[in-house]
């Protein structure tokens, strides 16, 4: 968290929404530091890959039930799907699965979930209207980078009030990224800035229900909304953020309202998860990983596993006998199990079948947790004995996913594989993987929702 | 206001989601009293009327250009247009358009507009299905009852928080409303509370842009879409209203939850606007009429009009020389001239041709204001002198339209067709009234959106 004074008051700058404005319409593609660019990169790598992961989730199935009777003409692709909706609608679906496996990134900070609410609105957009790499790349970058400035001027007041600022936030990047693409001008994008003001989504309440995902998802199709109303000429506040009764004073008890102008790019702290569970157990799965890979340690060699953890690990994941997927999640012996025999804690190793598997269930009983009040929540510590008498120990300072200890470009496509394999053919996956990391480079960014279709709703 | 205790948590009662679902889904048509259904008409007859007296403001031409692009099947008549469009979108543009004139009904006590966030979701949802008048009658009066109920109990903290109530409570009443009419069970309709708990829309900061009327259509979209998913089986917080980080807890600073579930009917309370202005300048208004009507006046009868009005009005209506019909709203001078000259306040009396009108010029030029602290806000004295030395005078306790004094169905429907007039032809607009107000005769609620469309968009 910043030390910095976070005043009482929203309203010390009465053009607070037209600077924003004006920062979003005016920077360039060339305004972007090529490190920005290939965080940028990365971040659409990681959600184009969970987009494609959730696209078969029973929430997804249930969405579509409801929604597809109202679709509009087939503008857009469905990530990971057969089906294609109006762009409104694929930005609401396509936001929906991205989130709905909690896999994608965040900006530790906020607790933002950036891309969610940003990517499915302009890939949507771009798909329909024909939007160069760069542009798009522009956009989503801005777009996130506004979110993650809202937030960072709202932190900690907003999200302990009890929003799902993914959703609160979001909006306002989604609009930005959407009214880039549209060409708003300034005078513009005050409006869509305020008409994104005037929609947030997101309760705390939610969490553990199907409606968590469907907050990002809304956000992405009601920022397009606002700005798609904006460039028509529907006004709206011009000091939507910093007015009396605006969205600063109205869903803040507190706010740093200099954050919002700031330079700097928040979008260089983003991070990704490796692993398809709550980062909370994320120091364990590494250390497994590290000594499974470092001494070749398979199931039968492992007589004990011993994990120190932070006091949380055990709040929150100390389901001993896990007996479905989800279970699993919550089992931090069940993380130590599947990451020495698998090396990985993907969804595929959080699924009903794998978690009743005989051979994990019995890994499982050799793990043994302790708690180790002076370790950090990115801190853990392993130790195994093997049958032979051999012991082999690691202490992880910071997890990997960790901004300290970010995941490599490689660690990412194998991630991207991993969500897309039960997906789309190998083949597809290259080739989608490929225009991903040179999206900047594309004649056409909606060449990326193309080739992220599905031919069929069967799992491979 | 109400005199009543409002506790600072929000979290008394671990089921009030589930008991308000209840009271929504098993509620009948036959528990309605005459009276509470006879209000039921009276607040439908004057929400068409509104919706097509608004169909055309510029607001909806700029709202149909950015959306139109993505309409799906035209399943639903948007009210006073030629065009149709997917139902979706029907309950967002039939709510922007009844609200747009800021004519609408009023609860007074909450400030909740009940109809145009409510009403368009589910005559969208009828023309498509197929529902009963009966049916669609009570999903009216029961959706209108939920928002009102959530209002009371989140007011005053609520809208002094800076939300827009017609938007954030609003929602509540569209999704049990459509939640009726799609057959939600008690499982399904609390679901469907969670979604729209989640999907509050409306700042106060967009009054004054058209954004404001995009709040209770928003609003109508949202909650309708809440019961589609609900009824497709999208879970979310079962206790959505009382959780923890749950609607009231994070969007009011106090409530009272025992008005969410308490007896009566607030829609009794509903109130309906005969004057196309501000509720503040209409004891003025009623005044001048009265004495028109009672001594046969006409304008070059008049000499002088002295009238005394509550601070407020002074403070909002003191424009001496208007030169729109925007400012002839916030003009008592106008608003008197007019009453005296039409014997009506209508959207016609407050155009740019009448307040630029010479006659109209030259008595406006003949009324005096003054304050008088003694007066209540609903009250005025209105003392006219005429060229033959005469003189009348009045003193309004209640103006018309007040809860005390309310428009009679006579007076609602000379409003309705003033409001018609330019839209639909007479005939028409008459078939329209009869279907309003026997609607719970109906064997096809449906009859009603049809019969408003229009052939169109050429001004009559």
């Amino acid at each position: 968290m910043r030390d910095q004074a976070r005043g009482a008051s929203a309203c010390d700058a009465d053009d607070l929404t037209r600077r924003l404005a004006r920062f979003i319409v005016s920077s360039g593609f060339d305004d972007l530091h090529r490190s920005v660019r290939h965080e940028g990169a990365r971040t659409l790598v990681n959600w184009v890959g969970c987009a494609i992961g959730g696209a078969r989730h029973q929430t997804m199935t249930n969405a579509m039930a409801a929604l597809s009777p109202f679709f509009g003409p087939p503008q857009a692709t469905l990530l990971g799907r057969p089906e294609r909706a109006d762009v409104l609608h694929a930005a609401l679906l396509n936001g929906i699965a991205s989130h709905v496996l909690d896999f994608d990134d965040t900006h530790i900070e906020t607790a933002i979930h950036p891309a969610a609410p940003v990517a499915p609105a302009i890939l949507a957009l771009a798909e329909h209207r024909g939007v160069s790499g760069r542009d798009f790349m522009a956009a989503l970058i801005i777009g996130i980078e506004t979110a993650l400035k809202i937030g960072v001027a709202v932190t900690p007041a907003h999200y302990r009030t009890g929003w799902h600022i993914t959703g609160t936030a979001g909006v306002f990047g989604s609009a930005a990224a959407a009214g880039r693409l549209l060409g708003l001008n300034e005078q513009q994008m005050c409006w869509a800035l305020g008409l994104a003001a005037a929609q947030p989504v997101g309760l705390q309440a939610m969490f553990g229900s199907m409606t968590k995902s469907f907050h990002p998802g809304r956000a992405a199709q009601n920022g397009l909304t606002a700005a798609l109303l904006a460039q028509a000429g529907l006004t709206a506040s011009e000091q939507a953020l910093e007015a009396e009764r605006g969205w600063l004073q109205v869903l803040s008890t507190a706010s740093d309202t200099a954050a919002i102008t700031a330079p700097g790019w928040e979008i260089s702290n983003n991070s990704y998860k490796p692993f398809a569970c709550g980062l909370v157990v994320h120091p364990v799965i590494d250390g497994c990983i590290q000594l499974r890979n470092q001494h070749g340690l398979t199931p039968d060699m492992i007589d004990r596993i011993e994990v120190a953890v932070h006091p949380r690990v055990m709040d929150v994941t100390a389901i001993r006998d896990p007996a479905t997927g989800l279970e699993g999640k919550f089992s931090v012996y069940h993380a130590a199990a599947v990451a020495l025999a698998a090396g990985a804690a993907g969804e595929r190793e959080f699924s009903d079948a794998v978690v009743r598997a005989a051979p994990i269930a019995a890994l499982r009983g050799r793990v043994f947790a302790s708690i180790d009040p002076g370790l950090g929540k990115a801190q853990a510590r392993v130790a195994i004995r093997l049958q032979n008498g051999d012991r082999h120990a690691v202490f992880v300072e910071h997890a990997v996913g960790s901004v300290e200890n970010p995941m490599s470009d490689r660690m990412l496509e194998d991630k991207f594989r991993g969500l897309s394999a039960a997906i789309l053919p190998p083949g597809q996956t290259d080739r989608l993987l490929d225009l991903c990391w040179g999206a900047e480079e594309l004649a056409d960014a909606g060449d990326i929702a193309r080739q992220a279709a599905s031919t069929t709703l069967d799992r491979r």
